[in-house]
């Protein structure tokens, strides 16, 4: 399956919890769309959130997000990885 | 040691062999600054590379690419996971 990578801007000061509870939002609905949430890493200092999942496409992704009431700025196919 | 996540943009087109050689020539070198580079993603449609690695700071990191001849465009610590 595809992986992406996710881009969120301005979530300037996230803490831990708040990142773990964005990730377990989008971890309890993701099936429905076919998406599997991998990872997340953030920035509290500059804001920014990166999330790596396997997707059927981005618009999977960015629904799953939009529905758990995140703003998605960017997502990117990642198909090459090293 | 702490994390972090590098983008560099302006790279449409990139292929496999080419993304593996960018890393190894970090990887060949990472060492001299304390750095260990752990994954690396690519977007060719867009030009965006995403790598994540350990090291004492940003600038190691940042070091350790313009060194190997890659401009890199941000360099953020990620010190929260999910």
């Amino acid at each position: 399956m595809p992986q992406f990578m996710d881009v969120h801007h301005g979530m300037k000061g996230i803490t831990a919890d708040q990142l773990m509870q964005a990730v377990r939002a989008n971890v309890a609905i993701e099936k429905e769309e076919g998406v599997h949430f991998e990872k997340a890493w953030a920035d509290p200092e500059s804001g920014t959130i990166y999330c790596l999942s396997e997707a059927p496409t981005a618009e999977a992704v960015r629904r799953i997000h939009e529905r758990a009431g995140q703003l998605t700025d960017e997502v990117h196919p990642v198909p090459l990885t090293a």
